[in-house]
């Protein structure tokens, strides 16, 4: 049996970037990472195939979808998400409760768990945090998360401080629930963007047994550069032979900045749901390919971009695809947004290898700023 | 420059189904041959390279949907259909006739060409044979289709007559507007089910000098038996030499009971279609995967099957990939759906090789048939 393990193999001296490898059960994962998300157990667009071509080598799956469709009973006869969905590869999935709380109106927080309705059918359910690892365990997944409470950004003190507590209390309940032992468990530090809150929450969970540590309740509305101050204060509370995991970002800049921060991992809906509006996302800048300006433009979506999509198609042709309603429209953009995240990190990996992480960044955020202006979104045919 | 040239290079001593190949300017075809339909350029949610992994070796465009989107300018500013499509091996072009002519209480046919409104924006277009044969130019298909008109199944004799008779003069104006000599121009042969007006219709534009013949206005509401019957009588008028092309047929019992009867291609959007449908083609009959009683199931769509999604997949997940909308899922059901047409042709192929085409034919037909009763469509969840 594998068990899970972290490797610091390095990191820039310039910056808090670090360099590393997860080992777990179903193969290594270089970090710092990108996780693409396969909410349904599949990366929206995307084969297995297609996903391990363009370098994925960990991707999420989420609790909460596949515990309501297509539900454990079907997970379990079809032999675990790793065999279901065809990904023999590491897979994390989170615990569920981001998802719940994001339903606030229909879920009922109490000390014992959460009671929600589902948001296909309204049937009500209940998850408590012995239910995450329970259903986590099932899925099979090489790395868990712990069930948090997440309150919403500009969330009284008095609100963000009684979750942060009700993670802390759920967290040992966690643990406790575990019965497998070759997959990890990562705790979740909450406390919104308030520094003692988050100082509170990393001190109590860090002694605990995690395998890994998430900072949670970030990227949830709050502003970029309160994000950045938050990762920037926290990061450093997180043990150095922990791998560190920013959930739900983000952009390609949140993953530059943060990476020098010291986080290891990250995960995005973000380049999938933009493939989705069209919305191509490049070194220099992000487009709407909706734009009549793109007509007869038999450019690559990025020149130089080493994909599928822009080694055999043009920007004419897949506007052409997209404004037909032709769902492989969806597969080509997702594999360019999806492949650009993972290069762009693979590049801050050699970068950081090479010590010249600092100037990756600061050129790669310059060239995305300087073009800002030439892509904003305009008006569309 | 490669001209087109058909070869014939074997035949079945004990039916009528031949072995032969297309030489295009774009690479050579084996026949009988299944083309799977890309309406504007993509075969509905496959990438060119999920196509050439199944075996496609050529493809079919509709010269009616791309002429009005993207547009010949766009076309033609993306560097013709092949290069926009990525699809660098054989396309076949209809003529727009079929799609026309199925617009037809919004279409006027003079001798001169037909105006119809688009089923898109329900402007006005004019549609000549000479149009048709510039438009496939420009596409650059490596096989056009001259422009014809096909009544509807049922139609008066004097209405499919009228038909015959005009799609006659439009063939020799089909000829005469043809500036390039780099691709192939097939006649189609109306008549409807009307034997002697078939024959009349190939005796006509055989004395033509196109480089292949079509069997045009079968498979559009007349019964089976009807179809099988015309294409036995029509398919003997047709020179030897010539390749023999039935038009948007068909189903795997057409394409395996038309090879005997001398066909050497076929297309259709059934695979596709189903595909989006739910509906799985396999050797043992079709079945719909939204049935519940495929909820748990961990075999594959169809066992023994050789297609990524049969190698990777269980029905059971590709049946939750359809119930919550995954775009996968018709990717995924595609692949299989348009593998098993390719493989059931790569089967007579052989088989035709082998001398053992009828044997083939029988026991694929009698397998189909046996499973019928099975696998009809029951109530779904």
């Amino acid at each position: 049996m594998t068990r899970f393990r972290f490797e610091l193999t390095g990191g820039d001296p310039a910056s808090g970037a670090r360099l590393g490898r997860l080992h777990t059960a179903h193969g290594v994962v270089e970090t710092p990472v990108f996780m693409p998300v396969g909410t349904l157990g599949t990366v929206k667009g995307l084969t297995p195939a297609q996903l391990e071509e363009i370098g994925a080598s960990i991707i999420l799956g989420n609790t909460y979808h596949l515990y309501l469709r297509p539900g454990m009973e079907v997970v379990s006869a079809l032999g675990g998400l790793h065999k279901m969905a065809a990904w023999p590869h590491p897979i994390l999935t989170d615990s569920g409760g981001y998802q719940v709380f994001s339903l606030r109106h229909r879920a009922k927080i109490e000390e014992h768990g959460v009671t929600f309705a589902s948001h296909i059918d309204g049937t009500p359910h209940l998850l408590t945090p012995e239910d995450a690892i329970g259903i986590q365990e099932t899925l099979g997944s090489d790395i868990m998360m712990a069930f948090d409470e997440c309150p919403p950004a500009g969330a009284h003190t008095r609100v963000v401080t009684r979750a942060m507590e009700r993670t802390s209390r759920w967290a040992r309940r966690c643990i406790d629930a575990r019965t497998r032992e070759d997959n990890a468990l990562f705790g979740i530090v909450q406390g919104g963007i308030d520094a003692e809150l988050r100082r509170r929450s990393a001190a109590d969970l860090t002694s605990l047994p995690f395998d890994g540590f998430a900072l949670g309740g970030l990227s949830v509305g709050e502003s970029r550069d309160a994000t950045w101050a938050s990762v920037g204060a926290a990061a450093p509370l997180l043990p150095a032979d922990k791998p560190r995991y920013l959930m739900g970002v983000g952009t390609p800049e949140d993953l530059l900045v943060c990476t020098g921060l010291g986080v290891d991992m990250f995960d995005c809906v973000l380049p999938t749901r933009h493939a989705r509006n069209a919305r191509i996302m490049t070194a220099d800048g992000d487009f709407n390919l909706r734009n009549a300006r793109f007509r007869l433009d038999d450019r690559p979506l990025s020149p130089g971009c080493g994909c599928y999509a822009c080694q055999h198609f043009s920007r004419g042709y897949l506007r052409h695809l997209h404004k037909a309603n032709e769902v492989l429209f969806n597969t080509l953009a997702s594999l360019h947004n999806v492949y650009y995240l993972l290069d762009l990190m693979r590049g801050a990996r050699a970068a950081i290898a090479a010590g010249t992480f600092v100037d990756y960044q600061r050129e790669l955020l310059a060239r995305r700023a300087a073009s800002a202006a030439l892509t904003e979104d305009a008006p569309t045919a």
